[in-house]
């Protein structure tokens, strides 16, 4: 699979990559190579799995020796089969997988799964038998999922092609929920869980190895899946950060929502997922600063993406905030208003005409403020709870509803059928529901109402769902520039005097008024003009962070004493062997803000902007956020706001307002240069202030070329 | 109940309020009043629960108009009982509990449970009637639960003296869990998840409207009830601050975890809380200081709550931090060290000796790293778990295990029998067992290890495990000062310069160089000797809070300078009709560090320390503790080095470091002045900066004075 999210062009000529993918996902013909009657064996399991689910396709099991298998006619080999099958599942050891996928490419089948392990994660002699199959299938065009892997299924068309034993005789129920899942283990869990939840399924890859089809070409598939509208994914590390961001420009676009749960988020954890899976894992910042672009919803737990999915697949999209919150138990009424307020939800108060209404309703003793408290009168008073939902949908101004129910198990069903008939259809609902009997639960679910076992969870996927829904206002991200994606091998740094000349000459960014010298009796000469209180910094390829290592000097009051600290700090350099260009003398700078402006290329995802507060204090608790690139300066500007001391720079309890439009202004510009100029590989700028008459001024930058002298971007 | 936590002396005289709850929890009789054979009715439940469950004790319903009640002698009245109970539950009007308190009182019975509501929360009338029923009781010396609550049950005396709904016709399993319930419907909602984690329960109390026993009371209780081990909180707001103080000082001298969920920690939850209990919530900060301080664990639900107390139930108590991982999945490996991380626990990589024994046991692709990848190898080799185990129990330096486990339905009985026999005994375990069929789950809890559905719920149970054992190695929180507690009525301010006379006189707290004068004239002749720069700041009760105001001149060169900004000053004030006593003209002070100090009154909980880092990037994301009198100066350092910014105080990267003892000492005395001083309502010092020479100054501060003359602390 070479032809990524081919263009609308190829499509006339050849069926791209995601249109033989569709092809493999709803196979109508499946042979099974290496199937077995042993249930232990995974050859075995696979065909029963697909009998078991009642597979409306054919099945050919592929096996030499045999005549039939699980009660279907057997086949010596794939060439004995007499119709190219969509889809050919290898259940066979590593050493004859390459011979088996080059018969079937010979066939003309539409694609393969291999689930033999023994391939890159072993070591050099399996990274050379997967380069071999990648090839065979590559040069044939045709796709290939694993090795390594646990298969696929497509609920909707009960086809489980999968070797898992998690189903435990289950049947997989149709749905529109997808996954793709780069470890089989965790996918067999989200399977699992799922079904618990009452989840149906669309589509659920494991993706192995991903000697051929990776992650980012499933993704785009389930993207273009109409019977997927929501989309989950397991990732240990992506492969291809130009495809998954093309893929995930493309779900932005259809606003299909994506949750992913990604491992290694730790410095540990990380250092685990890249010997558990020989993948380059990446920074998981760059994960988050993706996610974060394309309005991917980040999860931490399978169980919490199951929360999300459930209220992303039955609510209505909304991008508000302000919730009604209706309880039956006064304190889970407080409750879940305190989650709601964790949960950035705001819980306001009715108006006058709502208050009213609602206290003509309502029991004597409750007050009509929000949350609500239909008290225990809820037994007693069937309706209650269908006449406050009735107030609340009709133009209350509420964005969506929070409601808690407990025990009432001898009127659940009254409850559900009011909640379900009365629920506002324009926006989204969560419920929970503790001490509930599990038919309860299910009779709302059944009804499209979501619901779970804890106050928080119903919190967290509704603000969920309103941050997805704002994200989708935003503009859909440009188009990655293909070309410069990958890494540039960086070069060494140029020092901070020439590093400035260049950023300064191409930007409109400032520099203090300053001069370099080669030694102090040139400073004298050319440093005379300036005015103190000045900075003297040594220029030295060998000592690029100046502070702390005595190659920098502050408020000096005069040319004179510049020069005698210029003086000492080149002797003391060469003393200690350090080679010295010289020094830079620079006028200091009074500022009121100070930033970090860092510009590189992630090894996964291209060239990144890293954007953030400067100084000591910030160390301490990083301010800091990332974007790649293309960006607008109005993208820019809504990064500087995302800041947590953004208050600060728009003027918070009399600090002074920085010029965030003019910043970023700035950094679009140092974007654009660093977009143009391939051989640029690295530029941080620290710290970039804001003067005191409103100028962005570089006082301390270092810029790296690429080693390679152009085209450094392209591997 | 008047007689809370009885000194060892009362003892011997009349028994304690504790050891008369004690024989109500611990019931051989029981009265109800208004028995019923209705199941609908509270009086026909609670009777057919005690019945249900097997009360081993005497029931006596009590019904003027009935022979038998669902099988039992029925008696015409308390007093025609023979014996005098342990418990009489009133199941009637709320006109009627007055007079059935005064005849129980007359048998001399052990306690009531009124279930009645028609109390404080109807508003003035029902506040009137729970004063008459508090006063009977009060007045009597016997306990009362209630009213408005769903009464109490202890599973390991099969007692279930509750009209709750929620057991569905389930027995109440006996076990170590106890629980408090300031809700009665949340109370319901705990019992049904303890249950379902298979929990068993010593003691369960609905305290309802606690108009005589309270919440503090109970929690006593607990703290000494020997089949009691772990106890669970649900607070809405605490009567007795002092009392609960002191229960909560006995639970950490006697090392029993306390868990809490309380509501209303959003400020639009906690408006919510205080209309529907009418109590006085206070603070929700000032509960999370005393939580800390006494070692209790918050929860922010139930669900967290029932998977601490799991592990608290259930193994060894460690203070450590240290963890290692193993997992059957690699992928669930990396997010479980994500998880553990994230909660601040330690998965550091083994030993060389500990690499070298688990290289011989794992499968020859798996490293020996942390976390250990037993691979799906584990079906094919069933005692490699055992054996890794055995080599972690084996001095291999770690404080904990946490394990993950997922289907493996084929093999889980091996793998439960060897972690039950191999799981180290001297360090907490905590399993993810993800699609896991139920009788896993419960052939491994039978076994006392705590096993949990997601992978952070094991990782955030096992960081509370080790924070509760290092809580409890610091000291025991000395006694509060009771004579302390309660509110001081706060007079006014006095202004600037007389609180900075009061607080510099009375500690060791410095003030900068300068001088009071009534106007710019005066202030030429007594600041004559000020060395600029100086401050100028209007003096008027009418103006404490300077900044903003225009009562306030920085950076004055000189003192003619400084008189002409204070007789513009004066002048612009006398304008507004703003009341001058002068100004305040102070040399500026240098500073390195500054701090927020207040000290005030909690309504609730009594004399409160607040300690911050000041300034106006610190208001953004606040970085302030709370602490309640009397602290230690290690106490106070502790808290210092608990702020956020420690690392700045402590020299992080080139700060200054600030001399954090000397500021401990200098805020002990503040403590000690306020809690000397009754008269004192509040002291702010805002800000208190280290100068550069180390020196402790107050640049602000201001002192209220309690409204009455003296003895302000005592009702």
């Amino acid at each position: 699979m070479r032809n990524q999210g081919g263009s609308e062009e190829d499509c006339t000529a050849v069926p791209s990559d995601t249109e033989k993918l569709r092809r493999v996902l709803n196979a109508r013909s499946i042979a099974v190579v290496g199937a077995s009657d042993d249930l232990r064996k995974p050859g075995g399991r696979v065909v029963n799995a697909l009998l078991h689910n009642s597979f409306p396709g054919k099945v050919y099991p592929v096996n030499p020796g045999r005549e039939t298998i699980q009660g279907l006619e057997c086949h010596p080999s794939l060439a004995a089969i007499a119709e190219p099958v969509d889809l050919v599942i290898l259940s066979v050891p590593a050493d004859d997988v390459p011979n088996q996928l080059r018969m079937g490419c010979d066939c003309g089948v539409g694609g393969f799964i291999v689930f033999a392990s023994g391939f890159s994660e072993i070591g050099p002699e399996g990274v050379a038998r997967q380069a071999e199959i990648s090839k065979i299938v590559q040069d044939a065009g045709i796709p290939m999922i694993g090795p390594n892997c646990l298969g696929i299924m497509n609920g909707n068309h009960k086809m489980l092609a999968s070797s898992t034993v998690v189903m435990g005789g289950r049947k997989l129920p149709g749905g529109n929920y997808g996954f793709i899942s780069q470890s089989g283990a965790l996918g067999t869990y989200w399977l699992d869980m799922s079904m618990k939840a009452g989840l149906g399924v669309s589509s659920w890859i494991s993706t192995g190895n991903e000697a051929d089809v990776d992650l980012a070409a499933c993704l785009d598939y389930l993207v273009e899946d109409d019977e997927t509208e929501v989309i989950g994914l397991y990732i240990e590390g992506v492969r291809d950060g130009a495809a998954f961001r093309a893929a995930a420009r493309k779900a932005f676009e259809r606003r299909k929502p994506v949750l992913v749960l990604k491992s290694g988020s730790s410095r540990q954890g990380a250092t685990a997922a890249a010997s558990h899976t020989g993948a380059l894992a990446g920074e998981d910042e760059a994960y988050d600063a993706v996610f974060r672009q394309y309005n991917i919803c980040r999860s931490d737990s399978l169980t919490d993406m199951a929360n999300k999915a459930e209220i992303l697949l039955t609510q209505p999209r909304s991008a508000g905030q302000r919730v009604v919150v209706i309880s039956v138990s006064g304190g889970a009424g407080v409750l879940m208003t305190d989650a709601a307020v964790a949960e950035g939800l705001d819980v306001p108060d009715f108006s006058p005409e709502t208050k009213a209404r609602l206290v003509e309703i309502l029991p004597g003793f409750a007050s009509p403020q929000n949350p609500i408290d239909l008290t225990a009168q809820i037994v007693m008073h069937k309706t209650m709870l269908r006449e406050v939902l009735q107030i609340i949908s009709d133009g209350s101004g509420f964005d969506g509803v929070l409601l808690f129910m407990g025990g009432l198990s001898q009127i659940a069903e009254e409850l559900a059928d009011a909640l379900v008939s009365e629920l506002p259809r324009d926006m989204p609902c969560a419920l929970t529901w503790q001490a509930a009997p599990e038919e309860t639960v299910q009779h709302v679910r059944d009804r499209g109402v979501p619901v779970y076992g804890e106050i928080g969870d119903a919190a967290r996927a509704l603000a969920a769902q309103f941050r997805m829904g704002a994200g989708w206002d935003r503009p859909v991200p440009p188009e990655a520039p293909t070309i410069q994606l990958g890494g540039r091998a960086t070069g060494p740094f140029a020092v901070e005097h020439l590093s400035k000349d260049l950023l300064c000459d191409a930007t409109s960014l400032q520099r203090p008024v300053g001069v370099f010298a080669t030694d102090a009796d040139q400073l004298k000469k050319v440093g005379a003009s300036l005015t103190a209180p000045l900075v003297v910094k040594l220029q030295s390829p060998e000592m690029l962070h100046k502070s702390g290592s005595g190659g920098i000097a502050l408020g000096l009051e005069s040319v004179e004493a510049a020069a005698e600290a210029a003086r000492k700090m080149i002797e003391s350099a060469t003393e200690r062997g350090i080679s010295v260009d010289g020094v830079l003398v620079e006028e200091m700078v009074p500022f009121d803000h100070e930033f970090i402006v860092g510009l590189r290329c992630d090894p996964v995802f291209g060239p990144m902007l890293v954007l953030g507060r400067g100084g000591v204090t910030v160390e301490l608790e990083p301010d800091v956020t990332r974007a790649f690139l293309p960006l607008t300066a109005e993208q820019i500007e809504d990064l500087i706001r995302s800041l947590r001391a953004a208050p600060l720079l728009e003027g918070f309890r009399g600090a002074k307002p920085c010029d965030i439009a003019g910043l970023a202004r700035t950094v679009k510009e140092l974007c654009d240069l660093y977009l143009s100029d391939e051989t640029l590989s690295e530029i941080e700028i620290n710290p970039l202030v804001a003067d005191r008459n409103g100028r962005f001024v570089a006082l301390d930058a270092l810029v790296a070329r690429s080693l390679e002298d152009s085209g450094g971007g392209t591997p």
